[in-house]
C-alpha cells in the first residue's frame, strides 16, 4: 500500500481512543502511510494485540517514544498524548524538523499562566505557546495552511465553539450571558481504567464532573475573548452520559434583539458556506449525537425564545472524531494544502 | 394477605410504567391492599402477561375503567392516566366518594387557559383545578393531610423544584435568571411504541427535545412564582439520556450576593429538616441519578462560582419513583395520616 | 459525483437499517451512484426528514416501488424488504432486466414446502427460487460472479456458517450433533416499532426468542446439509442483547477426533485463504462483537475441549453490515466483476 | 432501629457489588442489626464516601478485617471476600464463635485437588471443605438449617443448576449432553476496574471470555454428579453482555424420552413447590433477565424440540441476588430458623 507520494506518519499515543480512530482514519486516507505506532507502555508488542479489530489492517508492532527513531520513520507526527507530556515532547519532534499537529491540551492557551491554573502543572516554553496556532479548522482554516505545528483543539471546545461564534462574532448575543450545559460519552475519559469509567458504575447513570473546574473552560473564554474583542467569562458544565461516543453542547444566551430561528439558520450557514463538515440544520430542528456517529461533523440547531428572550443552541460531535482524531486529520489537510475533506467523507454510522 | 383494617386501593393505568412501579411499591406497603389493576386497552387479561415480573406476586386480572366498578372495590384509587383522560375520569371518581391521586398533569396548572396554551386541549372545569391540591410533598405536604384529592407533581417539576424552592424563597437568586438543563431517562417517555423510544434509535444516542415547548414549563413557572411572591419566567430544556430510569435536572442562576457552598448546604438542609426523602451532598459533592435508582429519594448538590457569580444546582430524581408512583404514594400516606414513609423506605439499588 | 462510467443502483426499503446501511456503503463506492432511494411509505419525503446523518451527503427523494420507474433510473437494485414482499416483487424487477440483490430470505430456501412450513405464507415460483445463488460470498463467490441475480444470505446464518462450514465439510465435526445459541443486538429486529424494540424494555436485560421456531433454521439446515452430504438438523437458539449491532453466534459440536486449536486455526486460514473478509483469530483468542463494528468482517475463535471432546466455535459480525448490507454490496462487487472488497475496506469503529 | 432482639450482623467485603447488596437487603430485614461494615483497604472512612446512594441509610465508618473485632461486634457475619482470602479467614471467624456465610468460591468445591486445578492456588483444610454445606437452598435448604457456616453458591451455578437438577434427577435428559451457554451482566466481574470493565469497551460489546475454564464449571459438575449418581461433565461457556445485572443461562441438553413442555413444567413445579424464589413459566414462555432484576427470584422456561430430540431450558436470575447477596440472607434465614422469605420478599425493578 505504501507509495511514493505518499506521507508518512507516525501516531505517539497509539493505544489510547484518540490515537487508534486516528488510525481507523487514516487507513482510509489516500495521501498517507502510517509508518510508526507509538506507546510508552506497550513497545514492541503488535497493535492487534490489544486492538484485534485491527487484525490484517495495520499489521505493526509498537515503536517506543524516541524522536530521532520517529524523524527516520515518518515526515508527521500526531501526539496523542496526555497534558504535560506532549508539552515536553513537541519541541524535541519540532526540533528533529517533523512536522506536529498536538492533540493534547499543552498548546491551545496562550498565557501560560492561564495554562497553569487550570492544568495544574507547569507550562510549556511561551515562544512555542505563541507559536501554536488553533486548530479549530473553520475558525482558523487559513493560517493553518503550510503550517509546521498545529494545536488541536478539545473536544468540547470544538462543539461549543462551533456552536458559538457565529452569534457571538455577529453580536447577536451577551458573551456575558453565556452558559454551557455540556455532555459527553464516556470515551470522552480515555482508555485508562478507573471507577469513573466503571461499565457498572456508568450504564444507567449520568454524572455530573469538574463542575466550574473543566480545563476546557480557559480554552472556550480565549476564543470567545477574541471573536467578542473583550474578556468572555463562562459557565460550562460536563456531564458523563451512558455512551461511549458523542458531545452535545447545549448553550444558552440572551439574545441582543429579537431573532427568529431562521434568521439564526441563514447566519449560520453564511458563516459556514464553503465548510463541509458543519450542517446547520432547519429552523426547529436539532440534532442527536448518533447523527453524527463516528464522522467528522459538527450539527447545529437553534431555538429562539420570545418568552425568555433567550436563544439555545445545541451542538453535536463525534468527540473521538471532529473533537480529536478527524479534526487533526482535517488540520494535516489544511496544513499539507491537500482538500480538506481528504480521507474524511465517511457517513455517520446510523444506527 | 388482604387484613381487615388495610386499605383498597386501585389503579387505573396499571399498565404504563408508573402503574405497574406503584404496585412494585404497594406490595411492599403494610396498609393498603391492591384491590383493582385497571387497564383501558387489556380488560380481562391477567397483570402477569404483560408483566411477568409480577408472577406469584400479584394474581388479578386487568378491570376495564368504570368508576363504580372501582368504587365497589376500592377506597383510593390513583389514575395513572395519560393527560387529557383523567381531566375526564377524575370528576367521576370524586363524584363516587372515591379519594383520588391523580398522577396525570390535567389538575397541576391552576388557571385553564395557561393549560389549555401548554397542553393543547380542553383544561378540567376550573372548580377542580382550584380544589386540586399540588401534591409536591416536601412544599405541601401539610396541606395535603386528610385530603381526598391531589394533584401529583410532573417528574421534571419535581427534580427542579426540589432544588430550586429554598434559594427562590430566601432570595439568594434571581428568578429571572434561571436556565433548566433537564436530562430523563427514556421510561419518562412512556410504554408506547415510537421512534423516539426505539432501542436502536435512543441507546449510543443523545437527544433534546420539546425545546421551549414542554407542558411541564408552566407547571415550574407556578410553583416558582407563587414561592417568588412575583412571575417568574423559566428557560427550560429537556433532553433524553440513553438509560431507563433517572432524571437530572441542572440548573443556573444568577447569585443575589456572594454565598459559599457550605452556605447553601445549611440553608438546604435547614429547609428540608424533616423531610425523610431529600438529602442535601456534602459542599462540592454532586448526586448522580444511579444513587436515586429504585428510591424515592432526591438528592442535591452545589457549586457557586466566584468567576461568575452564578450558582450551579444538581437535583436527581428517579423519574418513576419521586417523579411519579413513589411521590404518588407519599401522598397517599400525607392525605391517610400515616407516616409519611410507610413502604417507601428502600435503598436505592446500586449498581 | 455522477460519472459516466458509474453503475446506477436502486434501494427498495431505502428506510430500514439495511436501507440506511447500504447508503453508508455505496456513498463509499467509488463504481456506483445512488440513483433512486425508494420506500412504500414515505414516498415524495426526502431520505433526510427520517434519516437527518444524511444531511449533505444524499440529497433525495424518496420514490414509491415502480419497477418501470426503478429501471428507468438504475441498472442494479438492492431489495431490502420485508419477507413476502421481495417474492412478489423480485420477478417484476428482473422482467425489467434489472440485476437484483435480495435482502430478504424469500429466495434462499430452495425448497417450497420448507419455506411455507418456516415462513408462514406462499413461496415464490419455484422457478425463480432455482435460479436464486445463495449469496453466501465466502463460499458461492465463484458462482455470483457475472449473475443477474442474488439471494443475500441471513444474518445469522452467515456468521454461523461462516463459523462451522470448513469443520463440517473436513469432517472434524459430527453434524448431528451441533447446537447454536446465537446473540443478536436489536436492530436485527428492524426499525418497525414494538414492545419487543422499546427501548425501556430491552435495555438492562437479555431475551430468547422463536426458541426452534426461527426462519432461518431451515437456511442454516439446508447450507450443512449440501456441506456434509446428508441431511442435518440443528439447534438454534436466538437471543436479544441490549446493543444496537452485532451478533455473536457460540457452537457446540462433537469433534471427530482429537483436534488441538492450532489445527483448527489453520484448517479454518487455509479455507478462507484469500477471503479478505474472514479472519481467523490466534489459537485461545476469541472475538467480540465491537471488533467488527461498521464493518463487512466475520471473526472467528475455536476451543477444542479434551474433557468434554467438544468443540466450542465463536463467530461475529456486525448483522447490519456482513450480515446485510456489507454482504450485499460484495456480492454486486462479485456480480459485476469488480474487486471483492470495493468500497468495503473500511476498519471496525473501536470503541 | 436497634432492638434487643435483632441479630448482629458483619460483612467482611463490604465495599463491593456482594457486599452493598447485602446491605441493601439486610436494611430492609426486620430480624438484623448491620453492626459492622468491614474492608481491607478502605477502614476507617465512612460507607457513603464510596457509596452515596446509602447516604442516611447506614452511618458508619468501615472497620477492617479483625476476627475479634468481628466478634466483639457481631453474631453472623458475611464474608463477600475475593477467592483465596476466605479459605484463610473463615477459619479464624468460625474460632471465635461467629457463624459465618461465605460468598467466595472457597468451600463449595468438596475435593482440594479438584479446587486447586480450577482456582489455581491452596485449597481451605479438608476439614472445613467436609463441613461446609452447599447453601443452593432449594437444594439443601433442609440441612442448612440450625447450622453455623454455610457455602453460598455461585452466581452461574445457583442459575444453572436451578434449570437443570430437576430433569437431571428425574432421568429425563442425558447428564453426558449438556451444554450450558451463560450470559452475565458485568457486575458479576466484580468492582476492581480492568479494561474488561471499562465501559467503552464492554457498552454496545458482547464477549466471550474463560471458555473452557471457568471456575464454576466444577462446582456444577460435583452437583449434577451427586444429583446423576454418577460424574457428569459439561460443556460451559461464560459470555459478557453489555448490562449490570442480570445471568441468563441457556441450557441444552438430548432428551431421554419424548416429552412435552407441558409435562417438563408439571415436573418443575411440583419439584419447586413451596420453594418462593423458583418461578416456572407456563409453556412455550421464556423469562428475561430484567423481569428478575433487583429481586431473588429465579425464572425457568422450557422448549423440547421434537426435530432434535433436544431439550431447551432457559434459567434467569439477578447475579447480585439470587447469584450472592439473596441467596445469602436466605441462607441466614434458614440458619437462623427465620421464614425463608424474610426481608427478601421485594419485586423485581420493572423498567
Amino acid at each position: 500500500m505504501s507509495e511514493s507520494n505518499q506521507v508518512k506518519v507516525a501516531i505517539v499515543g497509539s493505544t489510547g481512543y484518540g490515537g487508534v480512530e486516528l488510525i481507523r482514519f487514516l487507513l482510509n486516507h489516500p495521501n498517507v502511510e502510517i509508518t510508526s505506532v507509538i506507546s510508552s507502555s506497550n513497545a514492541g508488542e503488535s497493535i492487534t494485540e490489544g486492538f484485534p479489530h485491527l487484525s490484517e489492517l495495520l499489521v505493526q508492532r509498537l515503536d517506543g517514544v524516541d524522536p530521532a527513531l520517529i524523524k527516520s520513520k515518518a515526515d508527521v507526527v500526531f501526539t496523542a498524548t496526555p497534558s504535560g507530556v506532549s508539552g515536553k515532547l513537541v519541541p524535541q519532534l519540532l526540533a528533529e524538523g517533523l512536522k506536529v499537529i498536538d492533540l493534547s491540551g499543552d498548546f491551545r492557551i496562550k498565557d501560560g499562566a492561564v495554562y497553569e491554573e487550570w492544568y495544574k502543572h507547569d507550562a510549556p516554553p511561551a515562544g512555542l505557546l505563541e507559536q501554536a496556532v488553533y486548530g479549530l479548522c473553520e475558525e482558523n482554516g487559513a493560517q493553518v495552511k503550510g503550517l509546521d505545528f498545529v494545536s488541536n483543539p478539545g473536544c468540547y471546545p470544538t462543539a461549543t465553539l462551533l456552536g458559538l461564534l457565529p452569534a457571538v462574532k455577529e453580536g447577536w448575543i451577551d458573551p456575558g450571558s453565556i452558559i454551557i450545559d455540556a455532555k459527553s460519552g464516556v470515551s470522552g475519559a480515555g482508555r485508562g481504567t478507573s471507577l469513573m469509567t466503571h461499565y457498572a458504575e456508568i450504564n444507567e447513570n449520568m454524572k455530573v464532573y469538574k463542575v466550574n473546574k473543566h480545563q476546557h473552560i480557559p480554552e472556550i473564554e480565549q476564543a470567545l475573548s477574541i471573536a467578542s474583542g473583550s474578556p468572555v467569562t463562562v459557565t460550562f458544565t460536563t456531564h458523563l452520559v451512558p455512551m461511549t461516543r458523542g458531545i452535545m453542547s447545549t448553550m444558552y444566551a440572551k439574545l441582543t434583539g429579537s431573532r427568529s430561528e431562521q434568521e439564526l439558520v441563514d447566519l449560520y450557514r453564511h458563516y459556514y458556506e464553503g465548510r463541509p463538515f458543519v450542517r446547520v440544520r432547519e429552523p426547529g430542528k436539532f440534532p442527536a449525537t448518533k447523527e453524527v456517529f463516528g464522522s467528522n461533523y459538527c450539527d447545529i440547531g437553534f431555538a429562539a425564545d420570545a418568552r425568555t428572550g433567550r436563544l439555545t443552541i445545541v451542538s453535536v460531535i463525534d468527540n473521538v472524531v471532529k473533537g480529536a482524531a478527524g479534526q487533526a486529520i482535517q488540520n494535516l489537510n489544511l496544513m499539507m494544502g491537500w482538500e480538506e475533506t481528504t480521507g474524511l467523507q465517511l457517513s455517520p454510522v446510523y444506527p
